[in-house]
């Protein structure tokens, strides 16, 4: 049986969202192996983004990530963040794309995500070692950027307008929700009870 | 129908063992909550510790949380290591704990922990804003107390014989665990490549 992706289809927003939506395991039964090395890093970025537009469509915080192998540039593993959809308190992009990828050497991996990494999230990638990070929106920066270069992780910057776009509107339609999944519902009771 | 455990019930490591098994969800079904108002933090840094034998016997790292309400004493959450039992890169004592607490204000709370917090952790115990830290091993140190402490949050130190033994016997069995569930399965390779 022939694969339903393979090397010669082309890279469309419809193909890259049928990657993000599939189970990570499930890749290697649907999408050629050639598909994946013919992908950019802007491709990798776009599915990342395809993550977080399908957790806006769920009423949750539009921000996803993916981890690729730097040799074989298969997906290891991907994910957005499921603070609405789990109740889950911490889980953003990358928490998700690296609990995904299981026990693995993250560094022989990149991991791509579509927001800025907040000060766990940019903890933990320098504490699994990985060996490179590509954020998607520095627009609305945490500003640790420069902390994880000096923990010797490769870090770039490759900005995706799709979703800048998404976290942006997300971010004007639900101020409360994006405060409490960067600093904790005590934020938002804090400011509240003023 | 009355329940299992009362305010009367006396405080033995056998009853402190089915609080550590029990889903969290179903404390308010089976334990007064008298009964958790009597106890002390020992008492908590306790059920921590069963929840680390608990990892231990099911061959995971013997580390725990647990999250209590500062007024009312009641668990909000609890939970142990899984790097093995889930596949999970990550999830040690409190972030384990965390999430089994779910959307909560975690200004309002204590989380124990029965080991001295690493970087991620200790970062998401002050980005979550928790009044409290209660460790209970500072002998097999991060040494991220003071840090903590600079953001704010109140740590203290209260260590409990019996998780300090689990802890050490472990390390002495699974170093590579050990040095996995730290730094990430790149660091056991770079030390085995040697």
């Amino acid at each position: 049986m022939s694969l339903f992706v393979t090397k010669d289809t082309p890279v469309t927003d419809s193909v890259l969202t049928v990657i993000a939506h599939l189970p990570t395991k499930s890749l290697s039964k649907t999408v050629e192996a050639g598909f994946f090395q013919k992908l950019s890093d802007a491709d990798f970025m776009r599915i990342a983004v395809l993550l977080a537009q399908k957790s806006y469509d769920e009423g949750g915080c539009p921000i996803g990530g993916v981890v690729i192998d730097n040799a074989t540039r298969q997906i290891m593993g991907k994910g957005h963040n499921t603070l609405v959809q789990e109740n889950h308190p911490y889980n953003h992009g990358e928490t998700s794309a690296i609990r995904d990828a299981g026990r693995i050497d993250f560094s022989k991996t990149t991991i791509f995500t579509t927001l800025s990494p907040c000060d766990v999230c940019a903890t933990l990638i320098y504490m699994r070692q990985f060996a490179r990070v590509v954020v998607g929106d520095v627009t609305s920066a945490s500003g640790n950027e420069d902390m994880v270069r000096s923990k010797g992780v490769q870090v770039d910057i490759l900005e995706d307008q799709m979703g800048i776009e998404i976290y942006s509107k997300y971010r004007a339609e639900k101020p409360d929700q994006d405060n409490e999944d960067w600093k904790g519902l005590a934020e938002v009771c804090k400011h509240h009870s003023h």
